[in-house]
């Protein structure tokens, strides 16, 4: 993979122009991408052109932008027959800021359509009979193949941290709102959330600070980490378990208090109806589509719009409420710890044949609370495919979180 | 005006086809909008086939639709040359639902250019001299004049309930997020809500029970009403204190209680950073059109992006926060009272040579607190121009306030 920091410190020294490291990403682009299928558009040209007239703090970054963000300059495609060719008047709020920090936007990469779990072609670099996962399929595995040093997806129930788990790469779903969601085809606007993808946490902290022009402050002690098992969403595979306690262990190692942490009642009634929240709100979002293009719906998207239309107002009502009644719990939650360690994902990358991009168990709860999460990779299943570990801190802490990642990632390391 | 209910009622006994009553629509859009200017695109075939193909609640009632709303089949221009001809890919949610509840949508009516307050050139319908304010400047007026029997539009500072009291409508901004946004093009994401116009407040509440599919149960008892003066906002002209005056008398005249209500601290606060976080959020919004379509970026709203740049992110964080605070503290303040009465603008519509679309400072706060407001009319000023009455609840309680502000409307009228 390639390292941001890395890569920015060879341009500072001179020691590679701006412009060559971005054509060295559309080379690597070139040769890896036939077989991977990260990309749905490139921009040689326009991505050239950005890096010689830039030199904001991310010159020299190729970038990869999910196909569900708006792009002035190239067809956003949203995953769907439906959107081919098109093209969105203005570029998304998040697009803008890219290009504000200087980098330079290589190309659109592969969602499901309409970012729910319909599959991608999109190979897991790692073993090309494995998924990426999704949603952010393209967005995880450019960087995991070294294509791009830095690349952005969304999430609305696991589609940031679940790839970056599977594809064994750093990634951060921010707080809700943390960057703007203008110009992101929604799915559901109460939840939704656009994150990104590097090689290593500071990686993705240096990026996240490029484009926001927020400081993320390291902690400066040891922090108080909780372990959160999430009982409600059933057990992970044993690999996943053992990467829990190996992060257990490296942090503990490093003279780290990690407590055991009960969940709240309040989490398993979110978690529970966290889907009916984001799927009414998708059958908003989506009414166009759904009503007018039905036949060019696919299947696993189609079926839950259909269960979202069984469901009542109440329920709608229901979940939003207990949505609320979750955040404040977890603002309660939050009070003595500083992170919390949980599973990324129930397992590892699904095989192609099982035409899955996985599940968001270990993830929905958060992204229905606004929290923080952050992947840290580093352990591998003895099938050699990645498994990471989950950081969640309280909503609005992201410089917490970002702070606690790179502390396990490093411990992880030794 | 025309009034939903009324012309429902005809159709419902056979005196009128909802075809017909489109027709009529259509024909007094023909006849009164060249002196108005209420509209910026007509469907009249397209709302004629609607009204033929359909037995919905709305069947029969024409809509207009605030251009800033996506529809796939007349073109979106947001008040803006950048955005002439352009057509969306996909209707928005909204759209679709009020297509779903049977009505016919004539047309898109003006907006002052991404709903800022540089003023459309749309006539108030009751002198022409006037403003009908803004943003909604076309869904207020063409109700007022009679063209259609219901509009929409949305507010992020005032831009329903203030063109409402000015235009002497029924209005409502319901909670945030009751009409689901996608498909608007945002200002401030956080507060930008959906909202509609009609002749009477009954008419205001079936159309939204039509859309919605929800259920406004009436109150079933006297409300305890409070008096909120929103000090903080300074004062409004006479005549807006007079008809709140006459709005008290009226309620107290049929053995309602109303107290008056000291504002929390947190309120005087939040109205005061309000701007700070709506424009932030729209130099999110619009950055691509700010960036790279300056010179066609009209000069009011270009202040607002120039001062928002000046501002820095802990501002910014700080009126999130500041919402954050008023909110909980607004849930305490509804805790003896059903409703609370307020001005709906500090005066009446400006006149045309004033530049001006009013003054939000009576709506700001509300519209950061996502609380359900509806503007009732029935008072006039010496000038003979509508002055309105703005009832306002707690987040959710979206019925309570169309009961009491069909109360107050009722007993206004005797």
């Amino acid at each position: 993979m390639i390292s941001i920091l890395a890569l920015r410190a060879r341009i500072a020294r001179g020691e590679l122009s701006a412009e060559d490291a971005v054509r060295r990403a559309l080379d690597a682009i070139e040769e890896k991408d036939p077989a991977i299928g990260a990309f749905v558009t490139l921009d040689r040209e326009g991505a050239l052109a950005a890096a010689r007239k830039t030199t904001g703090p991310l010159a020299g970054i190729a970038v990869g932008v999910k196909d569900t963000i708006d792009t002035a300059d190239m067809p956003t495609e949203i995953g769907s027959p439906i959107y081919r060719g098109w093209r969105p008047k203005a570029d998304a709020a998040l697009v803008m800021m890219i290009r504000g920090a200087g980098a330079s936007i290589v190309g659109k990469t592969t969602t499901t359509a309409f970012a729910h779990s319909d599959p991608t072609g999109t190979k897991n670099p790692h073993n090309a009979a494995f998924s990426p996962g999704g949603s952010s399929a393209g967005s995880a595995a450019s960087v995991a193949a070294g294509m791009v040093p830095l690349s952005f997806g969304s999430q609305t129930g696991g589609s940031v941290i679940r790839p970056a788990s599977y594809n064994g790469v750093a990634a951060m779903k921010p707080s809700y709102r943390l960057i703007p969601t203008a110009g992101l085809k929604p799915y559901s606007v109460s939840i939704d959330t656009l994150g990104l993808f590097a090689a290593t946490v500071p990686d993705v902290a240096f990026a996240l600070s490029a484009i926001t022009r927020r400081d993320f402050a390291p902690l400066g002690r040891k922090p108080r980490i909780g372990v959160a098992r999430q009982i409600f969403a059933g057990p992970p595979a044993p690999e996943c378990e053992e990467a829990l306690h190996k992060a257990i262990d490296a942090l503990t190692a490093q003279g780290i208090a990690v407590t055991d942490l009960a969940d709240p009642p309040e989490f398993a009634t979110a978690w529970e109806l966290q889907p009916v929240l984001a799927n009414v709100e998708a059958l908003h979002a989506l009414a166009w589509e759904w009503k007018t293009q039905r036949a060019l719906m696919p299947p696993k998207l189609s079926k839950s719009l259909q269960w979202a239309e069984t469901l009542s107002i109440a329920q709608f009502d229901e979940a939003r409420q207990a949505g609320k009644r979750a955040r404040i719990a977890a603002h309660d939650s939050f009070k003595e710890i500083d992170a919390v360690i949980s599973y990324s994902a129930p397992g590892m990358a699904p095989a192609l044949s099982e035409n899955s991009t996985g599940d968001a168990a270990y993830n929905r709860l958060w992204s229905l609370l606004g929290t923080p999460c952050i992947n840290v990779p580093g352990c591998r299943a003895s099938n050699g495919m990645p498994v990471g570990v989950q950081v969640i801190s309280r909503f609005g802490q992201d410089a917490t979180a970002l702070s606690v990642a790179a502390m396990l990632e490093e411990a992880l390391r030794t």
